[in-house]
């Protein structure tokens, strides 16, 4: 039953970076966790999204065993699985090749804080992986991919800053759930596309002031948060 | 009887930010005002568009006090009131964070008039505010905001420049009534979408010279008017 | 008769420059004239366009007299009747403030001929008009826009060029016939967006070699020309 | 009945290329060959899209010898023809002015590689051709644009770099099937599109790692493919 809900939300983040425009062909993935019972439910490789349905999502382990599931999952399984043993407050991941935050990864920058857009979501810049050495590509790679986005945020809180670009790949995003996750990938698009033109009409603009910055993040998250219908 | 016109209009203004592209999920607000009864009706904060109805308005008076409405108000609501008290002859407030618009209030520079576009609109360049001290932002952020707005406009007409940049921030618009105040809103971000451009292409455009600007703006407004069927 | 035809191929030109995303609200406009009858059809000024009906358009002669038509014509209409006179080719006019053509027109440039899209359809670079003097501004503007116009064409031929910048303005593009003026301008908006993305890319590209240049206008126009079911 | 297949096929290309928005108006052709009877089905020119049939389409030789069909076929023919003739392992071809790959051809960049999306599909930069000397483009024009790409590619393998750029025109795709081609057509508009944002936001980006681009071409393509349900 928890795993039937779980399916479907993940089937519907899956869907939900689709209809943002976020994806093409069978491009990115979305997974999912049941912390109870230790199981996560991600996308198969390669299938199109109109034909999916919750029970082509495939069924694993933290380790990445198959418990459910006839198609294979999607090859970025292992970064997922890593992320969620590393931050054990987040609920579901979003991979995806979307246009904006992936020129800023290919361009191996972080996302400055330009303006309160940016503020209301991430609590700092969106910080990009340093490059893996050859070892860590050759084998191991997509498991090894989750430990560069590890390493990149040492102390960094993930729930603060629920998202990072992997230096000449494109955005992992996070969330406390499946369509929490789909949704900060959703901003982060837009977030990196005001970034990009900021840049191009003023390469030198200043990030955003620390107190602004902190307003605009704490009016929407935490226990002072006064914005929406709370 | 005139406040259901008035939430319909100002449904309507918020619906046709969202038509015309310039909304992403329940970014931005609109509000119009009855000024004989010195009543304000805004959308309510984080509702999705999708699902709002004329009842969700939330109706207040000029101080904030909410006379109608079970919802809470968008928080940017002391903004437009201070807008409403500032500038007499405005009907209707928008807030968005449109993409090339907020680009420009990001990289905090004024969008000069470097076409007719511009100038059938906007009778100077559209201002940016200045920064906002720390302790503006502290407290009574969103009023401070409009008094940024205020300042910054200093001894320029509200109606001839229906517009503002808030640096680090996005655009607010208004006009005589809550449709007026969504028109202007569009053609700003068209306008920031032009001017974008044109200094990609030349970082030293001129200004458009100013008896083409005056040509242009008063050929559409004011007593010399002689653009569509009057 | 034949003015009911060149009312609806009028209309339909007025259509497809919206459909192809070319305008924004009521800006823009389309016309074409029947040589015979010395009779020009124009778009009413300020008509939305889903309203429109061929009925609505208004018929002047060369001189600006309306003929038929209760509506005011569009404001542009001098522009309109000069390039008629000039230009006795021409069929049909079309004024757009289209994205990327409008960029070009506010940066003052003409668009050089980097390839072959624009080979295919302009046989040179798209000129831009000369600034026009204050005297010429303040009476008789859109006329003196249409003589500014034909006085950049000089010697050109407006038929194997059939689109300008008008500098600060916006493009007016013309053809044998009310939609081959819609096309082109549906062709200079790809062709000015190309040209905006090649320079950027590169600012020193070289212009297409003449002998290329020559090859592609040619084989789609004149006598050897051999794209299409001809 | 092969041919009733490769006709529909052919058909399908053409359609996914309009589909993904990568054509306007008239523009673009695809076509696919059957190896074993050695006919090529192509695109009739000057067909607009929506009137397409399978019969509609042109079928000829190698030497491009109509042998059915009753239009005249796209004037791009002999250039897909010495394609088929000269890169045994292609299906089919794919000609468009898709918007950023044309870019970059008229600004004769070679497209470097700059992320994973582009290692995932092309084992190296797409390449751009060498200017064609005057006597080529003079004469047999379209059969020496082919001439040009082969040259170019001289020991590249095209299945490894489906796609290519003419400089100062715009881009040829192919793959094992028609489909294929269309599929690797939008595929490198993605990839050009995210190289331009990439040298925007940072003018010297270098490529990407050797050992990087290895792993996820060879992760898709290749005896070791482990992407997809396959």
């Amino acid at each position: 039953m928890k795993l039937e809900a779980l399916r479907e939300q993940v089937l519907e983040a899956n869907l939900e970076v689709v209809r943002r425009g976020l994806v093409l062909y069978t491009f990115g993935n979305a997974s999912g966790i049941a912390r109870d019972e230790g199981l996560v439910a991600i996308k198969p490789s390669g299938v199109p999204y109109e034909k999916m349905r919750p029970a082509d999502l495939v069924i694993t382990d933290l380790e990445g065993r198959i418990v459910e599931g006839s198609l294979r999952p999607s090859s970025d399984l292992a970064t997922h699985l890593a992320l969620y043993r590393a931050f054990p407050g987040i609920g579901g991941v979003v991979h995806t090749h979307s246009e904006f935050a992936t020129s800023w990864a290919q361009a191996r920058r972080e996302i400055p804080c330009f303006g309160t857009t940016h503020a209301d979501y991430f609590h700092g810049p969106v910080p990009v992986t340093e490059p893996m050495p050859p070892h860590e590509i050759e084998s191991d790679y997509e498991l090894n991919t989750g430990h560069a986005i590890i390493r990149r945020f040492g102390a960094l809180d993930p729930l603060r800053i629920p998202a990072v670009l992997v230096a000449g790949h494109a955005p992992f995003c996070w969330g406390k759930t499946p369509l929490d996750a789909a949704h900060n990938a959703v901003i982060l698009e837009e977030v990196a596309k005001l970034a990009f033109r900021t840049v191009t009409l003023s390469a030198g603009t200043q990030e955003l002031e620390r107190v602004l910055h902190d307003k605009h993040f704490l009016r929407k998250h935490g226990p002072a948060a006064y914005y929406g219908q709370g």
